[in-house]
């Protein structure tokens, strides 16, 4: 049985104010769930019989259970077609140690706006083996405020993440400041960048990736010392403005892991 | 002034079966008309004063032109926030002559579903100077129906494109039959493919990709001859399960342009 509150706070969690306020985010779905669950101490699940029946070896570190109808379960998903189950899982607390990480790959993402782009560049980052992703938060500056990077807990992100959650450290922080103190090389993309085939890569690193629409943001621009391009095709004609955010930060991972 | 018929032919176009009828599509936005305009004879524009009179050199080709309120256009869009112009445009008849295309590098999609991914292809393709995307039709087969790629012309897809449209052609066809006959190499990704960064990559051929979900049906895969992967990091790693299609798509083309 479901009860109108556990609705409301369910339903509460797709604004960010209430997942800052509760410290928590939804995850839906037998497979995501599934992936996510032996990382994370879900405060709550809620699921049919049958996936209570089969999944009941994960669920020793879950606060409280409901088990439900799949009728039920529409009330509460954040899906149009709820799968089974659905599951509140704790915001973890971000404890950035960038000293630590300094012989790692590590993926900064100024203001990245759009929640699919953000999940697909969290898989891309698991892919590769990154582990920890850092996001511009939003502020307020002199030259006007940012907005930031979308919050990764946002349900549609959270879904088109599948599962890179589990591995992947996402830590939203004062990118420029950050940067600023980072004891190790910084990459960026940019339209007169150099030609990241000619480049020497480090197999260490942060690599800043921006806004769909504005690129890196100029305060960020100041702390990136090693600016890219990815060469279209023949190199300098006339084509598309510039690539995706997400497919450009899979073709530079994919470029600096080719390499290492 | 836009009378209810117009109206009623623009919201009709967001229905595939009716842009098929009525061989038209929808583009909207000052960026994206103004980027297509020059390579297509728009059947009808809908705009503002202003956007008219500074784009009168570009109208010479329309068949009829509507000056609307920007009040009056919202009721034409079909975007949430309709930006001063919209047209409707001829879907290009496509005159597929695989033979006189052997020296280049073509893309195949195989059942790619997502028009945002499809859009993202498309401009993937424009930036690597691929100008010929092949798409898989949907069809009845004795294993029963495959939906096929989803449509470019749908208006998500056409925003997502961005421009390029304006020179990749996109040819929708019965992509088994089209890879047979076939005078040069098929590439193809799959999980168990060679690491593309080992493998000799001819600077000719077709690269497909395939459905979010399934990836290359089995028809299409035994027309491929050279079966690729993408390595993960560290190679062979637990990771996420797969790339998005439209990431795994700008990774292999670079890596073919980058040879080439």
């Amino acid at each position: 049985m479901l009860s109108k509150a556990r609705i409301k706070w369910i339903k509460s969690l797709e604004v960010r104010k209430y997942r800052l306020q509760h410290h928590a985010f939804v995850a839906e779905g037998p497979k995501l769930v599934g992936e996510l669950l032996p990382y994370y101490a879900p405060l709550y699940v809620v699921a049919t019989r049958e996936w209570l029946v089969e999944n009941q070896h994960l669920l020793a570190a879950v606060g409280e259970v409901d088990e439900v109808s799949h009728e039920e379960l529409k009330r509460a998903s954040l899906l149009r077609t709820p799968q089974s189950v659905l599951a509140v899982m704790p915001i973890p607390a971000s404890d950035l140690q960038l000293a630590a990480l300094s012989s790692e790959l590590v993926l900064a993402l100024d203001g990245v706006q759009d929640p699919g782009n953000l999940g697909t560049i969290l898989r891309i980052a698991d892919w590769f083996g990154i582990r920890h992703v850092l996001c511009s938060s939003a502020k307020a500056s002199a030259s006007g405020a940012t907005e930031g990077t979308a919050d990764v807990y946002n349900p549609k992100c959270v879904q088109s993440c599948m599962g890179a959650l589990a591995r992947v450290e996402v830590h939203y922080c004062n990118l420029p400041e950050v940067l600023k103190e980072a004891q190790m090389p910084v990459y960026g993309t940019f339209l007169d960048g150099k030609d990241i085939y000619g480049e020497a890569l480090s197999s260490n690193g942060i690599i800043v990736m921006g806004n769909e629409g504005n690129g890196i943001s100029a305060e960020v621009e100041r702390q990136v010392g090693r600016r890219l391009y990815v060469p279209n095709f023949p190199k300098g004609s006339l084509t598309t403005e510039s690539l995706n955010v997400a497919v450009a930060t899979g073709i530079v991972c994919a470029e600096f892991r080719r390499r290492s």
